[in-house]
């Protein structure tokens, strides 16, 4: 199994993750993350949870549109682990270990808040799952897009695109998950940054990158900007 | 989540599983055991994993024959356990509490034997896995066919169906699997029978016929009658 300590001395990318309800502009925040990475000439990886690995995307299909009721509550916890376990061991890992950055769209947090805090299985339990899952890989930033469910809920009927298995939930089990999001941000507060996902997006795109530029000058010499060697650009 | 805990005063099945490395003769065993309770008008479930649901054929698909170089040894310990999950809630546990039989071939002893014993994940890591998917849903018997692993491989060979991925290892993991069978067995002796695979099918028959009518014996009064109450036949 690829494996990169924490305390790895060499070059390493950083790992951003977003993490949200449904609605909460995630994808947008990820686009526009992109594109200041890019015009900085920061080598990248943009990923999803579930679905980021061809394992991953057959267990995504599985995960959100099964038949047969679909999967219980701890086999749905089990495929989600196992796609996260493939993703972080054959595309999060080694990208770090290339010096790239990796930018997720959901991680860790959503099962906890999902399948933890929203439904009838011990959080403490899916977070072990995870963390076993992934070889205790930790991201170095992740930011919350804190939205009101009602506000979530409004954004995603304008979307106009059929509802999920997971969207589809009531609005209690939005709250438990938007609760228990707070909570995870709340417990480690120099691991994550909490926005208000009201904002527009070009004012919370702003907050991300100063963070981020934070987060680099607190970062020991040589661990962000691995990738500039090669880029040589100097974000 | 459907639970069905060994204190329960209602009229339960009985569990029996059997377990062995490949060509061990399990297959054959499960359908000699069948038949035999077919003529006793009990009533019983035939199933195996990974696959003994609808999910679990989905899941037993991308286990044995997924491109990509496949899953990596925690999502594939995951995705075991997301069968068995399924497989347990949905399928074993609901027949139980029918008062059905349920006769499985392979369980949790082979992901312990194959996950744990023969590749690089923690015994007790993947133990703690499947007690957790399962709700800690134990048989009542499993049957160890213990083949020598040359002999495993003759009848494989025989066999002349193309092998998969988990057939095609190599001789020193099937005997890392062997021998972590055996160690199970050792370990709770009252809840297993190690038979020599090598003895005729008859007679490995028998002596789980045996087993079961000394199980049954040593049942609280109703536990593994409740069938007959259907069948009108009595075993």
């Amino acid at each position: 199994m690829t494996s990169t300590p924490a305390n790895d001395p060499a070059p390493r990318g950083v790992f951003v993750v977003f993490e949200g309800g449904d609605g909460a502009g995630k994808s947008t925040q990820v686009a526009l993350l992109s594109q200041w990475l890019g015009e900085r000439g920061v080598e990248h990886v943009l990923t999803r949870e579930p679905g980021g690995t061809a394992l991953g995307t057959r267990l995504r299909e599985l995960l959100l549109h099964v038949e047969d009721g679909g999967p219980v509550p701890r086999a749905e916890a089990l495929l989600f682990a196992a796609d996260r376990a493939q993703h972080a061991a054959t595309l999060v890992r080694p990208a770090l270990a290339a010096g790239r950055w990796v930018v997720s769209d959901r991680y860790i947090d959503s099962s906890i808040a999902y399948q933890g805090g929203g439904r009838d299985l011990d959080t403490d339990e899916v977070a072990r799952l995870s963390a076993w899952a992934t070889d205790e890989l930790v991201p170095d930033l992740t930011v919350l897009l804190d939205v009101p469910v009602a506000v979530g809920a409004q954004r995603r009927r304008s979307a106009a695109a059929p509802e999920d298995r997971m969207e589809s939930e009531s609005v209690r089990f939005h709250e438990q998950v938007a609760q228990r999001f707070r909570q995870l941000a709340e417990a480690a507060p120099q691991r994550y940054l909490v926005l208000d996902a009201t904002a527009e997006p070009a004012a919370l795109s702003a907050a991300v990158r100063d963070r981020i530029d934070a987060l680099r000058g607190a970062l020991p010499d040589g661990l962000p900007d691995g990738h500039t060697e090669r880029s040589g650009v100097r974000p």
